[in-house]
């Protein structure tokens, strides 16, 4: 029987890594075989192409696009369709929402560019429940900056953090069936009890 | 006034890098600024792609492609066209016709996927003339090398590069204003005085 594929959405400091974790922990005691990954990433050519990706820069940003696409791609092929396939379910922490909402709604690409590689990439791979963790920008990087989190888009100004988050909401309203927004505020416990609930009462995990 | 977009294209150890120098110098000393580049790379972050790019792999064929064209975003936005706005005759060894014969004819990439990458990344950028250095697989590969030249596409099999070879010349068929095929097996002052005339007649260098 093929796994469930669940993805982790939100912008910096929201808490997804630390999600991923607790609920892998949740599903593993639940019987499930899980493959925990993320992105850009989570495939060896995925892991080389977000080294360059991070490390350089800044980058016109459809060829940004391009490459979380060209890394998705390598994701998904070598990681993201075996494992789902062999029955295990998938966690991401990050998947293709956030080049929607980074590139898309804060970069400014046009949404047919990302439809056109997103087409390309994925032909047709839909994540089966998408948690998209929601908190204030501040609140956000104020928690990256407090664990020595930075990065090329924790600099960007305050406007760029609204869109991002303006641009996982709307996704999340676009789509209500594959998506749900976490209140990611609240205590570690109490948003992985809420996503727990979540994947129960839309997955039946 | 524009510039000129010049490209040479074709398999391994034809003598692109050789005949892009000797174009320059004929160019130079007609009184025409130049601009020499090669793909994949010619921009700091195109260079970056391709050295993931060589350095990793095997890539599955679409990724690869989506890579070659970040790479080669990158170049358009920011080497070629700066270049060709500011009245400058760019040279490129390589550009998109290579990521057609080796990926398409090569490795079997869609054309869809080619042609909704290509319109992506060059938002209609062509050159103004390409140069199809041709030449057969075997003594191309003897003289790569040769030169002390391996990569990971001369490993490939001899039917990859006859896919290679017979793309390149198919490019140059169904695109005869724009393409001309040159004889790469002369001599490398034959190849040039071939070329030179190419370009005086065909752009009136």
């Amino acid at each position: 029987m093929r796994g469930r594929f669940i993805t982790l959405e939100g912008g910096e400091g929201a808490g997804k890594s630390t999600q991923a974790r607790l609920l892998e922990s949740a599903l593993v005691a639940a019987g499930h075989r899980v493959v925990r990954t993320r992105e850009p990433g989570g495939a060896a050519g995925a892991e080389a192409i977000r080294g360059v990706l991070l490390g350089q820069g800044p980058w016109d940003a459809v060829a940004e696009c391009m490459l979380h696409f060209a890394a998705r791609r390598e994701h998904v092929v070598r990681t993201i369709r075996p494992a789902l396939e062999a029955g295990a379910w998938v966690i991401s922490d990050r998947f293709a929402d956030s080049t929607m909402a980074y590139q898309v709604f804060g970069q400014g690409v046009s949404r047919g560019v990302f439809d056109g590689l997103a087409a390309v990439a994925l032909e047709g791979l839909t994540p089966d429940l998408t948690l998209v963790l929601d908190i204030g920008p501040g609140e956000g990087l104020a928690r990256a900056a407090a664990r020595g989190e930075t990065n090329r888009y924790e600099a960007l100004d305050a406007d760029f953090h609204e869109r991002v988050r303006a641009g996982f909401r709307a996704i999340a309203a676009a789509e209500p069936a594959r998506c749900a927004v976490v209140d990611a505020t609240a205590a570690p416990e109490g948003v992985a009890a809420e996503i727990l609930r979540l994947v129960r009462a839309r997955l039946g995990a």
